[in-house]
């Protein structure tokens, strides 16, 4: 599949891949070789529709009444989310929230495998977080390009996370995770994937104000208590 | 604004909020005490209809050719957030996720408060992290409950997660903010936001796989190297 392909992949079966992949695996693990869609539906309470057409841009295609071959299937969408490689990636940034992500055994599944970390404290630079080198910040770019790294990890503040992202870019990294709360501008040929927290706490905190102010208004209408 | 209403207002716009609310606080820092509409769609990189369009939702309608009232803005989209109050959270899973979450200074501008956090291992059990105390999670419903917690923070392993979830529930917890990568149940009465690492991390890594993808087909079609 192209780029290009991939681009027109819908976002949110995208973000759907890992949650099938988990319980395909988890299907295969219980000793079975075949699952319907109806299956996966239901596990995952999503509609059977959606199911097939999310699967059906791994180029698979279950048989009727039987169902998907899981091997073929599991292996199809580790291809696509490109998880059955290992990806080198950088970290920079090694506060509590970076440290957290490196420590965080689950990204192997993933093939995320973080090397190193970056930082401008001279109180981290120098030292270890969970086994990997904290380096200067200076040498980011250097080290991203003998590394062939091709992701890079941001979790510094804000006001720094542009500047990480330029060094990422320097040193030939292709797709950029930001967990910093900024907007950050990168080439065209390279990958952004935001994650944040503040528009995800948003959501939350919104809807949970606008309950609260309603409860609020019932208690003040019952006139009691 | 009814607890309908915002259910009304479209996630795009929720998820932006936090963006128009720290730039419209840093021009206000500026000593400033208008701003235009196409000011904020230029810094921030949207559409000045879009952004026209997501304002209007906290009711403040800008004066045209002068523009928004600085002070008037910024006080309703924190309403509209419920930043201005502060909310009590517990955390369930003080692993290193959690911990990090513990120690975010950032939250404190979100009117987040985690007063404690909770989990199983009998290490962590009496602990402190970041000055807040870990206690049992069979103390969690019990908890919640007596000190009107509530925001639930789920940071456990996803086999624990449903289990917190409904503890949190149990003690009167209203929205829940989910970190582990499973599909949590909850009441229709209870806001559930779910920050999904796995499913972001599938976008940044199904465009990569392909593009590295490409780039070694045209390494091989170049025939030289």
């Amino acid at each position: 599949m192209t780029a290009k392909e991939v681009q027109a992949i819908p976002v949110p079966t995208l973000r759907r891949l890992p949650s099938y992949l988990r319980f395909l695996k988890k299907v295969q693990a219980q000793g079975r070789d075949v699952v319907s869609c109806t299956h996966i539906a239901d596990a995952l309470g999503l509609d059977p529709t959606q199911v097939r057409k999310d699967l059906a841009v791994t180029g698979i295609v279950g048989k009727p009444r039987v169902g998907y071959h899981l091997p073929a299937l599991v292996e199809a969408v580790e291809t696509l989310l490109g998880w059955n490689n290992t990806t080198d990636a950088l970290l920079v940034g090694a506060g509590s929230l970076g440290t957290a992500l490196m420590g965080y055994e689950g990204f192997r599944e993933y093939g995320l495998n973080i090397v190193a970390a970056f930082d401008v404290d001279p109180e981290k630079v120098g030292a270890e977080i969970h086994g990997r080198p904290v380096l200067h910040v200076d040498q980011l770019a250097n080290l991203a390009s003998r590394l062939h790294a091709h992701i890079g990890i941001i979790t510094t503040p804000a006001a720094e996370a542009q500047r990480a992202a330029d060094l990422m870019v320097a040193g030939g990294v292709r797709g950029i995770w930001n967990f910093a709360p900024a907007d950050l501008e990168v080439p065209d040929e390279v990958i952004l994937e935001s994650v944040q927290l503040p528009a995800s706490l948003a959501v939350l905190s919104t809807r949970l104000a606008a309950a609260l102010r309603e409860d609020e208004q019932g208690e003040k209408s019952d006139g009691s208590q």
